[in-house]
């Protein structure tokens, strides 16, 4: 079976497994594990940013990051089909009691003017004021587009001016970096939190951080235990994370050419496919996923009508190409 | 000076306070009071619904019906201005835990396109289920606008199609009823739940109901008691709501004929102005509410560039006209 | 039939009635309430507090006073048949997000040892800190007693000594202080907050306070409109609570000793009773219930074994002699 | 240093570690990681349950065990010491919305007579209904003290009587079967739900299940997922978990040992330790604990009067041995 659903069922290297056999670990509660420790340090480094946070999960990093930049009663704003929107079974509503309201891109893109008409300042307690805009980078459920990093920066400035704060869902932010060549502090540079995902395209069977300001990072170790992801020796985790980050990155380039590769043979403008995702519409999702399987390629649905497909650390050159065969038979 | 901040500054007639002072009433909390169950019937009938519930507060309604209809984790669809979005001070995701997706239409009506490629089926444990479409009508943020019948009815359609369910903040559903002449049974039969409010145009000192089936309404007893709204002897509110339910449905077309006075003093499109709310676009809001109570008008804003005027019981044809003259002359 | 379920039960004079007929009202949304303004500034004094706001409900106050006081993650400690734990449905947990520990008393009051055991500083994020102390004074469900100031006073000292703070669900406080003659201001002194009640003993139809500093009661008054509890023209509702201030405070010692004459008729010793609630342990309350019911009395159960007498302004001394008669008989 | 703070801090063996490298492992999120569901399986048969399901933490297991019993406006009822009231950072309350009333009792054990007086059946919208009991097995903070099975199953013969559940903290369930030769499937059969941990006495370094019937670990795996508890390629830290239940079980007799040589070095009753926990009470816990450290031995607090002392598998005897001549030093 060619498994196209995620890019999260990649299962560790045997040079990942051994890394986190030889992993130093301690009782990460009490802050004493030195591999997390690394870990955090690096990741924070990369990005700029003064401190990062070792979580078990990217929706718990989206979480935890949203809800220290906006409390209950307060809202942030992100495009329609955003992960924190559609998918974490609502855990910022239900978790962290906060209100969003949506734009809608086609590219889950910025809508700059939707935001200037729609951002609301703290007039008081009446009306919900906007804490945070959200963006997702690569953006997921739209097929692993890239957020144009002057569109990004916009968002910075018109933030800044008008007082408000930015999150990147940043889960695949590496496939951005390498589709793009854009510094990844550039990124950093331009957002108050980042969610990065080490077990997505990176391939660790486990591991995603929060990424911030000091503050906003110590906040979200109190609640990240509140939630009950206080992991111990979390060492052996982060090591996959450490090995992935000095393995697995610059090897993305290598997805992105198969994803180039499915578009094409699906019908799908390969000019839409920045990164590792390609969405393909069609009149029954589920009935192409089912012939698809029984073609020994696994893919899956983000929608009634919306078949998703990611290349990824274990999907060879060999492995795409067949998949691209079924997939023209399957769509032609 | 003339209020024309909003229709809750309405203070209740000598006719009113009388029959608040005569009212029959029980404890409530026990289910005795009949003067509260007479509202209750009354109104649960007007909408041809099984069962009302009185609130203290019409945010206190939408919580309880739009929880009723959204668990926590589940979201509901509405329009971008909407009430249950922008004020009730995010308690929809503070205390229902409800993820929010909106969509944005001019005048806060219903976008079927949107809905259709946006409404998200039950897909297991990872999405966002969507439990409940929202509508406001009228809509107050962006105007008084009446939400067209013939939209709410496809809307209804499209809904039982999906398998979804439709709420309507009904705040001022009597102005939507009196500017069109729909039977109010007409806009209850669409909806699954309405928030219908007694003290806005109606003019009741305190008083909002939760309209909708029986089990909706039962389960919106027990959270509103959780909530704090249990009150005891609300029979001296009730009657409020009773007698303006008598007398004071007809007269709200004098509040939309002034509207329209106020309107084209204001170089507001009269056509653009359906009810008792007319919205002012304008470089500086603040600048001018303090430049009109200078002369005697108090208005409000919604928005940093948006003043809003609202026409009441407690604003006869003279006091609007008064306006009228005041900001004609500001606008000009 | 007359009604010893509670004293919620009573009905506005014609009296109050007539106070609330008069009443001058505004929006209290916005601050411009004179009657409300009126009461809470009065309700304040009378406990020698900053600022008081008030609520619909006696349990909107306590939620609110004691969220104000401990934040989600922190607790609350209280006797174990408070009725912050045991009634409320739960809003402290449901909505405040608190967590709860109890001790035990026979008379609902102070276990200082206890208290001394069980105090958790705050020793980091890991185990939860003791936010406050929630007291009930008078105590309703082990029958009206009054918590000795002595008691109250060694709590004060002791909350000082450690660093914890004092609320207390004085929902019948003036019960409290007519059968002791305390002054108010002092219960007001040894606390940082209360909830009171004017609807219970006092025979409002409606109506309760936060009393507390001015912070506290500021940030409860946004949590009161997120709640759904923001009411307009709650000076109807105010007025009559002032009017029971005027006319029904003096007027308790006759509840009082309406309920000496109930405990010597159901056998319960008269110098357990203190003020205005008897409690009466018997083997099959509901059947006690149901007996006394077919006689012309109204009682109520607050558990399986446990039969509450409530004396309050509806019950007229010929009201209690014929209800002793009918439950002498019953518990013979 | 000897590391007696606690039972968390153990590093995962050499043989450990290779069998997480060695690790069949699959996308958990899916349900397709072999080595979780054998885990999951092996662990329900254990306690003679229908389900399991893997959590990074034993607060996670009890947050999503307790949730799964106890709805918000519900209580559990516990020991005033139990770690879900004293610690987990309050998220019983503050995610799970839920009520909590404590009785105590000096070995943490259960108060028959306080939970027949305090039970409460639901009586309607107004009181707050107990839903379950919980305990504690081993105890952790009064002392690693065993409850007694005669005790245990008296609680569930009246939970069934009166129709409440019964769910067990069993972080240390395993110290508690060593201790005492109980069958692990008699502590199943005597409770509705338990939590059991892996990184404490056995030593993996992340890992605790929820154990129970389908349908609430069919709820608990939604509600994992929510709370951002939904990991991957979990079966690396499964994998330790089986190798710890196949090797480190038998061997919680010699931190049994340990614990009794370091209790008479501390002068504490070596017949109120039952396991691998003694708690020493003292005017100046911190003192002791700064003293302990300077001669290079870790010890804890868990109150300002209480030092704890944990051993461990990383705790020799040879280290007991040295641990126990510093603390007889210090102590006497």
């Amino acid at each position: 079976m060619i498994d196209l659903r995620s890019d999260t069922v990649t299962r560790p290297t045997d040079a990942m497994r051994q890394a986190m056999a030889r992993a130093e670990v301690g009782d990460d509660v009490y802050g004493e594990d030195p591999t997390v420790r690394a870990l955090e340090e690096r990741v924070a480094a990369t990005f700029g940013h003064e401190a990062a946070l070792f979580t078990a999960t990217g929706s718990l990093a989206n979480v935890l990051a949203v809800r220290g930049l906006v409390g209950p009663g307060e809202e942030v704003l992100c495009e329609s089909s955003a992960h924190i929107a559609r998918a974490e079974l609502g855990a910022h509503g239900a978790i962290g009691g906060v209100t969003m309201r949506t734009w809608t891109h086609p590219r889950g893109g910025v809508d700059a003017e939707w935001l200037r008409r729609h951002f609301a300042p703290d007039l008081g307690p009446y009306f919900v004021p906007t804490a945070a805009v959200a963006v997702e980078n690569t953006h997921n459920f739209v097929g692993g587009t890239v957020l144009p990093l002057e569109d990004l920066r916009a968002l910075r400035s018109w933030a800044d001016e008008v007082g408000t704060r930015v999150h990147m869902d940043g889960a695949r932010v590496w496939n951005a970096h390498m589709a793009t060549g854009t510094p990844l502090e550039e990124y950093g540079a331009a957002v108050d939190s980042l969610a990065v995902c080490l077990s997505k395209g990176l391939g660790a069977p486990v591991g995603s951080l929060v990424v911030g300001p000091a503050d906003l990072v110590a906040e979200a170790r109190v609640w990240r235990k509140r939630l009950g992801g206080g992991m111990r020796q979390a060492g052996v985790l982060a090591a996959a994370g450490l090995h992935a980050l000095d393995h697995h990155v610059e090897r993305l380039a290598e997805d992105h050419a198969n994803a180039q590769l499915l578009a094409e043979a699906a019908g799908v403008d390969p000019a839409q496919v920045d990164t590792n995702i390609v969405v393909l519409e069609t009149d029954d999702a589920p009935g192409l996923v089912a012939a698809a399987r029984e073609e020994g390629v696994l893919t899956g649905t983000v929608g009634p009508r919306v078949v998703r497909l990611v290349t990824h650390l274990d999907v060879s050159r060999a492995d795409a190409e067949r998949a691209a065969t079924v997939l023209s038979r399957l769509t032609s």
